[in-house]
């Protein structure tokens, strides 16, 4: 086993691209190890090149596959190409589920291809912010693109592929009516719509109900100067792929707009307040743990109700 | 338009069943208004009498309709029945998307069956929150049992399905992949499994599968001495239905144990948690937004960094 090596001292060595250096420094930020906290700091403040794609979907949609044959082609243009994937946790064990991936581990041959699966579980907010670091230590070991791939379920999920510089919402042709309407979250966030598994004959349905609804202007997406294209790919045979890149590529150059940079000022308003919200519940849990059974046992037993025992925990943990 | 009748005044409605204050109740507890907050806290300490049951299963298990069959087969008992469903909401509308629940409208019609979807909108912790509080309502009202839906992808789903006292997890058969390893994260809460769909053939394979995992102990429930029982139903022909009315009776007598008062406890320790932490975030946005776009706009020119910016605005927020 070797020394523990200070956070701030992978830096450099993450810096230079070692891959098992930026393994550590994003197992660090998942932990939501303190000792970290200070090299994160360091080096949100050297990154910001990386170009940052948010992919999401409903389960069953195809956007593992999908996101592995993006990252293949884009890696094929010259630059390394990073994944964050956020995988739903186990309540229990706290591990990331889908922690092998084994669809990308002819990819995973490539060192200009870092995959790396996050774990959900952890404190409120906690997620987001892990995921977020994760993205900037990629950024700073000279990363030109980082997927962030979820799962386009679940608020926070959702939230997560929308604090990104380009959001792909994935919609697969067949699904049933019970996932469709779960899809309807997802909608609004999108910059590209993607409609994946476009060798199935019901695809081209799915491509015109999503065009209808933007010529509607129903969804017609987060910045009304953005056409949001709706491309058809198909992951096994590269169909469409080229479209797709062009499309990304096309709104990267608009981030260099005003408009480009109120969506990078709002996905650092999103940032600076989940740090915000995770430290604030961090330092409330800990401060509040010796109370919190006494006040539990009350509740349980209805000696006193949610807000006024809520309330007695917060005045004494934050006093 | 009616006057705006205090939430308090609704209480004595709510309490002898009248629907609409209840569902007024309800809408108010989901917007979070604090003037409802004092009759909430009242409410809180007048129920306790309800069973409450978590059904939650990943997109595509028919949980929809198998809680239609199930509150139908509860009614039959005797008791009346509330059913909250908990839908993600979309990010920009904050609309319940499944609000109308076309599968339930047959249901409806019976006056002793009350069904309310409930948008997942609105700051962190809020959903729990608001959820728990319309359980305390449907309880005041007289309704003997409430089943939470949820739909078991993204953290804070599974953990309200986790804060009933009974938890049915579904599963069912011939999903992909995808969805499959995404279950994984439920199968641990469950007090039930219910296989779902079990007309198909390869239902067999999906009940075995759950019974293999819950002898291999690798899954063996929350509770030790509670024998996690696997049962497979048909939602279109009632099959399974009294074996799992059978098995959530014999759960609920559990309840009385020194175990099942640990479960109670667990749930209020969690409910007093979501509440701390909802009330927190809500004064600390309250508290921080003046100062937050400045802050943000200094993270977005990387000047300063997440930490050191998110604790500034904590400190004067807090201040």
């Amino acid at each position: 086993m070797s020394a523990y090596v200070p956070s701030t001292a992978l830096i450099p060595r993450a810096e230079a691209g070692e891959i098992p250096s930026i393994a550590r420094l994003i197992s660090r930020a998942e932990a939501g190890l303190p000792e970290a906290r200070p090299a994160l700091a360091q080096i949100y403040k050297k990154a910001g090149r990386a170009h940052v794609i948010g992919i999401t979907g409903v389960p069953g949609s195809g956007k593992s596959t999908l996101v592995a044959a993006l990252a293949a082609r884009l890696r094929a243009l010259g630059g390394k190409v990073g994944i964050v994937a956020v995988d739903p946790s186990s309540p229990y064990s706290g591990g990331a589920i889908l922690g092998d991936r084994i669809r990308m581990t002819e990819l995973a041959q490539d060192p200009g291809i870092y995959i790396r699966s996050m774990a959900t579980r952890g404190a409120m907010g906690g997620m987001a912010r892990a995921t977020l670091d994760a993205v900037d230590i990629l950024d700073l070991g000279g990363f030109e693109t980082v997927i962030i791939e979820t799962v386009g379920v679940g608020q926070d999920e959702v939230e997560i592929a929308k604090a990104s510089h380009t959001t792909v919402v994935v919609s697969a042709p067949g699904l049933g009516d019970e996932i469709q309407a779960i899809k309807a979250g997802m909608l609004e966030i999108a910059d590209i719509h993607l409609v994946s598994k476009c060798d199935r004959s019901d695809a081209n349905r799915t491509l015109m109900d999503l065009k209808q609804m933007l010529t509607l202007g129903a969804h017609s997406g987060p910045r009304p100067e953005w056409q949001v294209p709706v491309v058809g790919v198909c992951s096994f045979n590269g169909q469409g792929f080229e479209e797709l890149v062009d499309a990304i590529q096309k709104h990267q150059h608009t981030l260099s707009t005003e408009s480009g940079k109120k969506r990078r000022l709002s996905i650092a308003s999103f940032r600076l307040q989940k740090t915000a919200e995770n430290l604030l519940i961090e330092r409330f849990t800990q401060a509040s743990a010796a109370l919190r059974p006494k006040l539990a046992e009350r509740l349980s037993a209805r000696d006193g109700d949610p807000y006024t025992l809520a309330s007695e925990l917060l005045a004494a943990a934050l006093a």
